[in-house]
């Protein structure tokens, strides 16, 4: 079995092999600035951990996994344009840096290579691999346009922000999953488990993200805490507390999601109260909790010994570390 | 044999009973909007009729042809707001209609939904048909590239603008043709052969639409010509004009394309007799020839009996028809 760290080094030199130094320059530099600055790489990782669960031969799977990394970062790049985000892991975005022309057709480019990449894959399995790869892909656009039209709209609700990060963010973490233990050659009862512990893992991270970023402990959340509030995001807490609030309550949240009439910090203080008044912190980690104790029961229903499951959730663990 | 209305038929067919009719319909609406507008859909007719050509069975071939319909669309709602396009086939371009959002996420979708449609292909000819419906769809991208570049530049000659129109345009007739004859399981060299026959073809009718935009019948053409003159265009025959202009001249018809000094009107007037001093539009009509030549001695040695070459022959001379 391999460690985390030998998987992210073949993911590394996968990547620093993709055909990308190349001519015209004015397409392939922003492909190579985005791949280059790294990131997590959680979704690849994800892909050769389930994998080697489900006794794969890690080479096999290098391709798909390559495949979903150039993919997510295409993505980023379409999603950077229409959220008219400046920073992303620190540095420039690719329609900031260059502009957006530049990042609609670079992130096309990387669209096609990560196909490319996937048809590396093994032969017999490649029609199944390209079915859940596009299906995934159409997901996460309908994500995102969920997304969209969320931020514009006034009736929103808990059950379409779940829905919307499910195929936002959770498809995808659990696609990768699947992809992984298909290349594995896993049942498909077992690889349909593993989906499914994925979209609840995925859901509970998107959640935890939402709480954190709000309730975080600045000190390990390694960012400021109200971003949120201040950009006026309708996440998990805003959504409960209007659910829950009264009616001279629910119109004072929606003036200060509405407006910057008073400083950051004081809209930040007013809505982290309200927020507390209605018990919203405890019952987002309830929620939290639930898809989390779902993932769980469903991940310990694989049947693969246990000592086999650990790496995968050694990951799972640290990334749910940051909130303690 | 199919005729060419029959084989339309059937791609209709295919297109309408795409699973475009759902929601998020923001995302889904302008996606039926562009593929219902129809178009000649030259490409995936081109798709059927090398198929037909070569003995493939026609519903073999539907999926690539329709995903390759839809990987054209898709590139025509990226290309517009690049190219900051208000009008297509006479209707407003999704980016005018919508915004360059929506323009970039349904166009993202309709890249995924082509894959989709190209997955269901033969599994055994898919690993092929994906390593050059991904070849090609990189190549349109760097053409777009090359394009961009080209028109904010100051230093163009003719052999970069062919390799931009081989690219951007040549490159995706080239791989339809290629690609119906792989399905029909043609021996290598033959797709090969129809391959190189669909880039010279291609290279030919760029120029010629070129040709045909300032020097063109307008009543059989059916535009006004002279647009490509107004709008800077750097065609074929800007190009062979500066090739051929002495200093003097060379300054003038870069004067013409810097600025809109005088009225559209004069301004092609200028041009025009330029280009007819310089002698670029009988140069233009022997480069055409050239690869219309090349085009039909590749297309001669197709090992393929001649009645069987007769209708795609027949698309391709219809094509031609436009400039007599």
């Amino acid at each position: 079995m391999y460690s985390i760290e030998q998987l992210q080094q073949k993911l590394s030199v996968k990547l620093n092999e993709l055909p990308i130094r190349r001519e015209p320059s004015g397409l392939y530099e922003p492909i190579s600035y985005t791949l280059d600055q790294g990131g997590k790489r959680i979704r690849p990782l994800l892909v050769l951990l389930s994998n080697q669960m489900f006794g794969g031969n890690i080479d096999d799977a290098l391709p798909a996994a390559t495949a979903i990394e150039i993919f997510h970062n295409f993505t980023l790049l379409h999603d950077d344009v229409i959220d008219q985000a400046p920073l992303r892991r620190g540095l420039e975005t690719v329609y900031q840096k260059w502009n957006v022309n530049v990042a609609i057709l670079s992130g096309d480019t990387m669209f096609a290579i990560a196909y490319g990449e996937l048809s590396k894959s093994s032969p017999s399995l490649l029609p199944q691999l390209m079915e859940i790869f596009t299906k995934t892909a159409i997901e996460v656009c309908e994500g995102q346009q969920y997304d969209v039209e969320f931020e514009e709209s006034d009736q929103v609700d808990l059950d379409t922000y779940i829905r919307m990060i499910r195929l936002k963010t959770a498809a995808l973490l659990a696609s990768s999953l699947k992809i992984g233990a298909m290349i594995a050659n896993a049942p498909v009862d077992e690889t349909d488990k593993i989906y499914d512990f994925g979209i609840n893992m995925g859901i509970a991270f998107q959640l935890q993200d939402d709480l954190l970023d709000t309730f975080g402990d600045q000190n390990i959340f390694g960012k400021l805490t109200g971003g949120d509030i201040a950009a006026n995001k309708k996440t998990v807490l805003f959504l409960k507390a209007l659910e829950k609030a009264n009616n001279p309550t629910q119109k004072k949240l929606k003036e200060y999601y509405s407006g910057n009439s008073i400083s950051r910090e004081s809209k930040i203080n007013e809505v982290i109260s309200i927020f507390e008044d209605l018990d919203v912190k405890k019952e987002t980690e309830l929620m939290i909790e639930s898809y989390f104790s779902k993932a769980l029961s469903i991940f310990n229903s694989i049947k693969v010994p246990n000592e086999k499951k650990q790496t995968l959730m050694e990951v799972f663990m640290s990334m749910l570390k940051r909130s303690k």
